[in-house]
């Protein structure tokens, strides 16, 4: 039997860190699947069409397909992931085997635009809005080699709108709101009552 | 008789945007009067000292020197504003005469720290955090050739903590509180409602 946990939060909130953290301290075997590689394919496109596109939008992710995967390893199906290339904006030919584990965890922006009973759980980790441009263009700067105009441009005209609309909402319908404005390591004591919350609701 | 307007608010609120656009409204003589001017004067330390020191701190501001110099404007007498240099951290030789107007408008992150009865209104500009450090970082890395990574490293920091224990708080004292989160342009009907409530608070 799976049990499936939502990560959700805006760019930049942590989701990754506390998505590694949790699987880190469940203590049973868990997976954690990112919405992330379920960006469509957009190869029916000109390359210089693609870039035009707005990636914030939840139109441009594979809900159906997510929803079907989701189902499958629900029923104990292994399942075969896309993989997405962020720089053509395309499918590979390959995927990638996925097995169901007693916990997976599916993290991304947009997760909570599937409908909330997908999940068994959901955590929408939080953090304040500064906080989150600020890593959001650290690891841009120094991992995708894009320019601060750039990077800033793209937040103001099309991430931050999308988090309004999309993602800030999902908060009120979290399980648990994780707070993750620290840069200083994971928050014991929000982990503790996070781990013992899942406890009560998804294995009492 | 000069009246005092206070423009307090955060980095990348558009103080200086909103005090020139009420300076261009107001119908009488005003002029601005910047905080910024009264930097303390660091030349007795080390060059390389210097620049430890945590500029977003208010006591780094001549606070008496300022009240002096509003005390006297509302006398009706001419002062003398210190120019400061930001990269060498100390005071030119040369001042710069300021006369007095029917309206002076001092405008300033800590001009709050000022008590309130100083001024005769006080004005909030407000806008969202993650606004404010994409503002800061486009004036920062445009005009003052710094890096990405050095100002984001500044404003989370010392900027953002700052701003929480003393600009924030200034909120709740102001007259008015202006929403500037807009990047395009003056918001018309928040000038119209200003400048209808100063004439009635200092003109009536």
């Amino acid at each position: 039997m799976t049990h499936l946990i939502a990560i959700c939060g805006g760019s930049g909130s942590g989701k990754t860190f506390i998505s590694r953290a949790l699987r880190d301290n469940l203590p049973c075997p868990t997976a954690i699947l990112s919405y992330d590689s379920y960006y469509r394919d957009q190869g029916h496109l000109p390359v210089e069409a693609r870039d035009l596109l707005n990636y914030d939008d939840p139109a441009m992710l594979d809900e159906e397909l997510l929803l079907a995967h989701l189902a499958a390893l629900r029923e104990g199906k292994t399942i075969d992931i896309p993989q997405y290339d962020f720089a053509t904006h395309t499918r590979e030919q390959v995927t990638r085997p996925f097995s169901p584990k007693d916990i997976v965890i599916v993290e991304g922006i947009m997760v909570m635009q599937l409908p909330k009973d997908t999940y068994d759980y959901v955590i929408y980790v939080d953090a304040e809005s500064d906080v989150r441009l600020a890593r959001r263009l650290q690891r841009d700067l120094t991992q995708r080699g894009r320019t601060a105009e750039g990077v800033i441009k793209q937040y103001l005209s099309s991430v931050k709108p999308m988090h309004l609309k999309y993602v800030e909402p999902a908060k009120q319908k979290a399980d648990f709101v994780f707070e993750n404005d620290d840069n200083d390591g994971i928050d014991e004591k929000q982990m503790t009552a996070l781990l013992s919350d899942i406890k009560e609701k998804l294995f009492h």
